[in-house]
This record gives structure tokens, C-alpha cells and sequence, in this order.
């Protein structure tokens, strides 16, 4: 797996299978974006078994199969959709297009995996959730920087023991590598792929409800800019930030940009600050720059002391054995649908209220 | 020096005496804020003589008596304004008061160092911009999250030569440590302390305009909340956060509260996020936490690599030389007075405008 870029992220985490081989059968359609790899991972680690791999490249088909030979190329898209022995379809296509394969999906009758961003208009969201509504299907998403990632992970037990009071702020940066060389054309159109708080600031906000355990927010401002790239790219945004309220009184900022340097040792120096009444938390989650090449780190400080938690191979990523059983049991637990939505919902409106300063 | 709270941080630098003994004669009055301490150190280090120390509480002037013996006791503050040998007054008055501290000072021909945040209102702002105009005299104020701080230094050599290409953002975190029970009655007043985003808000402002290379900004959102002290300490604000945009299209997010831990090895764990389109700079000014108990780190990263750099002892603060040669020579190069000016307007607009969101 490479780590110069965060499109080809495809962190893998201690097998940790819910369920018997065999049990939970899944297909990968839609490959336009690498996070598929991980997302495959995940779900493989919890014990799914990879059935059908669709893209209408097949270009893409032959990379995916390179490392999942397991995968049986379906002959179209409807191959997959239509065999009843399919639990759930994993997919990441174009951004804008991710909406229209789920309601395929789950027309179906199958639940869903899409990669983040899940949408990238409002009216697409609300499609998503009436066909939720009207299925009792599963529309997951593949939240990565925090379910991938095991620092995210081990906050998130962090805050439910207490161990920084109550969590009243979360800032999080979301740096990325461009590499634009390697990027496909639609990643460049802002239509396709919903601009930059809408696509990688769609972490941020979820890591935000998740770790101040908020139902709603509202975002208070937001901007973006495009500080380096307009002559070569003029849709892209190289930056983007917002700052939100959550109804339980927490605060958030976050910032989002495509300028990772050369130099890093890695595609992002993703942070995230967890601040609490009575301590707090910094992930360094990909790299402790010029320290540690590694990712995964946890400090904590509180009222006992310091601390310095490297938590590589240590907990794993819970979400997708989670998301199994949910789909098996039909229960709501990995990650509840409520806030699913609702972290797609506030970064489809951070990016529409966007200030536009560079 | 205790580095146990923020108040009592008095840090010592590099002794770098810009002028002969003798030469730039001042004095210390107004003692209700420890800063008055490293204040006093930066101006001695620097090459200035401390002649005389005033303030109307006794106790207070025993303290700093013991920490610079050479000061001798004034009668009255008139005694000491009267002096024509005295070129500046350095004042930690009540924040409140510290305006009018200043236009007693220059009305007495002086230059004059306050303590951050230099004012509490617009129209103090106001008064101290006409007596400016009208004596020709230095309104300096020691922003010292910066100007006496090794790494704080260091960075605006970095930005200058351009280390990491266009400075694009700066993110400030600004925690401090309470500890209530040594502070004045007057720090928990909000009209006489100003608020968390004037007082400790101050210096994230400064540091913003500084490294962006800024005129001026617009506050977009600011916010303050009294989550954990609302019983003991009601006009508290123990979080504060701004956002702000500069005239050049940079942007800004600081975070300053009172909830540093018991457990933390200082008294606030103060970070500085410089970006830049081809690189960036995290400063972990006062400890590197679960690392290094000591401060002053610099964490460059660009295309060349990532590097940790330890200033300690190896920049000084040239803040205090540049300003005594200013009031020798009558120039305006420590810290113009128009960007003095402007980060102190700006902290008391986002105070003022800030939403109580807890």
C-alpha cells in the first residue's frame, strides 16, 4: 500500500472476522477513486467475502483484480445487482455519482458502502434518505480518516471513558497531497467531485459529531480558495475551512487543503484536537512529523499527566466487522444512519456557504 | 521564573545590550499583572537601565523589588513621570486601565510598553491613536507569545526567507491554565479584564498578522463560552475562538481557553500552525508534549524535508533592542505602531462580537 498520496490509502488493520467465511458476501462497483482498496480491506478483516468486482473501466477492473484476485469480474453492473446471494456493495465512484449507484443498490434490496463524499447536493441527500426510508437498507459510508485509522479510533474510547471531561471543541486539519498528475479529470471538475469541504472536509465534520457526541450543528462560516492551482486547475479548491456550532454547545474548525510538500513523509499531516474541561487529546495519525515516520499516535494530557500512545496494530478498525453484523442483524450500530447523514448534510452546506477568498 | 501558569511566565533571553549602561533609563509602574517581570527582563537584556518602580500597592512593589533590586521606590507615579531622564515606562496595570496609564505616560513626553491587550474598548483605542498623533511618542505593547518566544521568533525569520512559499493561514491555540486562586479579583471581571478573546486573544491576532504579512482583516465569526467556571467565576470566559480573514486574502482560526490540565508539564500547551503553498511550521512553543519538557520547538516541513528544530537559547528576543533603539533614534521598526494598533483593535472586535455559545 502506498502512503505518498491519500487516494491510494489503503490502510490494512488486524483481521478481526465477525462472522464465518462464507456468512457475508459483498461486491466492489465503482472504482474511480482508490479508497475502494480500503474499503475492501475492511470488510475483508472482518471476515466479508469478496464476490464481484464492476467498473465500466476496465482498466480500473484489472488494477482492483491485481489485488483482489478473489474477485469474479461481473459482465455488467445488473450481474451483481441482481444476484440475491449479495449483502452489501461496496463502491467508490465519481463523487456526483455515488447517489445513483446507492439507490440502484439498495432497489436492489442490498445495503450500501459508499466512499466519502457521499453526495455532493443537498437534493441528492434527500433521494438517499427516502430510499433508506422506504428499503430499510443500509447507506454506509466509508468515513476512513476516523474508522481507518487507529488513533481515531482508540480517541473515540478515549472520550467514552471520560478520560478529558467534557468535550467542548475538535479541531481537525485535513492536509492532503495533490499529485495531480495521477489525479483522474473528474477529480479537477468542482460539479463531480463537490469541491473541497464537501470531499475531504466531509471527515472533519463527522470526526466533529462523532468525538462531541452531537446530533446537529450548523455551520457558522466557511471558505474556500484556490491560493496555487487556478491557472492550471480553476475548479479545483487548494483550501477550505469552517467553523460550526453543535446543538450540545461544542465548537468546531477544521481546515482542508491540497498542499502536503514534497518533503512529508507521508500524503497528510492529518491532526486532530479533541478539547475537553479536563484535558485533551492530539492524533498525529499518519505521521509524528520529524519524529516518527509511522502513524497511529495518541497524546494525551489530563489532570494525571502526560501521555504519548503509539497505537499501531493495537485496535484495530471495529467499524466494518460493526457494519456486518448490522447488515446480518439489521441493527444500527457502527455507525448510526442519523449521523451518516448528517455529516454529509453539513459539509454539502459548508460548501455552499463558502466564502470564496483566494 | 515558574512556568507553572501563564501569569507568573517571565521568560529570560540571551542578554544582546543594543546601547551602552545608561543610555535608555526606565521604569516599571503599574504591577498588577506578573508580565511586568519579563517585560523588565527583555528591556534589561537588551541593554536598558531599570531606574524606578511605582504602584499604589505596596505588596506588589515588595515583590518586584525582590526580583530587580536596582529599582528604586517612588514616592508617587508622579515622581516617576516627572523624571526628564526616564525614556519609557513599561506598565501591567489592570488591562482596563492600562490606556490611561499610557496617555499619563506620553503626556509626560515618554514612550510607553504596555502589556497585552493594550485596551478593552474601541474608544480606548481611539484615545491612544490620537496621543500618538499628537506627541509623536511610542504606544508599544509587548505581544509576547511572540516577540519572547524563541521559536515565535524564529518563524517570522523562516516565512521571510521563504521557507514555505506564501503564508496562506495561521491556526493559534492559545491554552492557558487558571489556577483561580492566585489570580486578582480584577481578573475575573469581564469589564476590567476585557474578555478571554481581547486578553489572551491578543497575542493569536498579532501572531496572524505578522506571519500573513497583514494590514488589516475582517473578523468573519468569533466565539466565547463559560463552560466549567459559569457557578464560581459568572463573567469567566473560559474558551474563546475567532476566525478571521486578512486584507491579502489570508485566513485565520485561533482557540484560546483556561482548561490546560493539571498534568501538563507547563502552564499552556501553545501551538502555532503557519501554512504555507509550499510547506508549513508548527511551533510547540512552551513544551513538545509527552516529548520534551522544554520549548521553543520549530517543525518546518517543505519540499525538502521535515525537520525539528530546538531554538532555545539561540535567538533571543530582539523585540526589546529594536524597541529601545526606536525610542533612541525615533523609528518605528520593532513592531510598526499601525500593526500595534491593529491587533489590538481586532481582539476587542471579535470579543465584541462574539457569540456566547456555552
Amino acid at each position: 500500500m502506498s502512503s505518498a498520496d491519500g487516494m491510494s490509502y489503503a490502510p490494512t488493520g488486524k483481521a478481526m472476522p465477525v462472522v464465518e467465511p462464507g456468512r457475508f458476501r459483498f461486491a466492489a462497483i465503482g472504482l474511480k477513486h482508490g479508497h475502494i482498496n480500503g474499503m475492501t480491506n475492511g470488510l475483508l478483516e472482518a471476515g466479508g467475502e469478496l464476490v464481484w468486482v464492476w467498473d465500466d473501466e476496465p482498466a480500473r477492473v484489472e488494477e482492483y483484480k491485481a489485488t483482489f484476485p478473489q474477485a469474479k469480474v461481473a459482465r455488467s453492473e445488473a450481474e451483481v445487482l441482481e444476484d440475491e446471494t449479495i449483502h452489501l456493495v461496496a463502491g467508490a465512484d465519481v463523487t456526483a455519482r455515488r447517489c445513483e449507484l446507492g439507490l440502484r443498490v439498495l432497489a436492489h434490496g442490498k445495503d450500501y458502502l459508499s466512499d466519502k463524499a457521499p453526495f455532493t447536493t443537498l437534493e441528492q441527500l434527500s433521494r438517499a434518505k427516502e430510499a433508506v426510508a422506504r428499503t430499510c437498507r443500509i447507506w454506509a459510508v466509508c468515513y476512513s480518516e476516523r474508522v481507518q485509522n487507529e488513533a481515531g479510533v482508540y480517541a473515540g474510547e478515549l472520550v467514552r471513558d471520560g478520560a478529558v471531561g467534557r468535550v467542548v471543541q475538535v479541531i481537525g486539519m485535513g492536509p492532503h497531497r495533490l499529485r495531480p498528475e495521477g489525479r483522474p479529470e473528474w477529480f479537477f471538475s468542482k460539479e463531480l467531485s463537490g469541491g473541497i469541504l464537501c470531499d475531504i472536509g466531509s471527515h472533519q465534520i463527522e470526526q466533529f459529531l462523532y468525538y462531541t457526541g452531537a446530533r446537529d450543528a450548523t455551520v457558522t462560516a466557511s471558505r474556500i480558495a484556490n491560493y496555487k492551482y487556478a491557472d492550471r486547475y480553476p475548479e479545483l479548491e487548494d483550501f477550505g475551512d469552517a467553523t460550526l456550532v453543535a446543538d450540545n454547545g461544542a465548537t468546531n474548525y477544521f481546515r482542508v487543503d491540497w498542499f502536503t510538500p514534497d518533503g512529508l513523509g507521508t500524503w497528510g499531516d492529518g491532526r486532530t484536537f479533541i478539547l475537553g474541561t479536563d484535558g485533551y487529546i492530539e492524533l498525529r495519525k499518519y505521521i509524528d512529523v520529524a519524529r516518527e515516520a509511522g502513524g497511529n499516535h495518541v497524546y494525551l494530557v489530563n489532570h494525571e499527566g502526560e501521555r504519548h500512545i503509539d497505537v499501531s496494530g493495537k485496535v484495530g478498525f471495529p467499524y466494518f466487522g460493526e457494519l456486518i453484523l448490522d447488515c446480518l442483524n439489521r441493527t444500527d450500530k457502527a455507525m448510526p444512519q442519523e449521523h451518516t447523514f448528517k455529516a454529509a448534510e453539513l459539509c454539502i452546506r459548508a460548501e455552499m456557504q463558502a466564502v470564496r477568498v483566494g
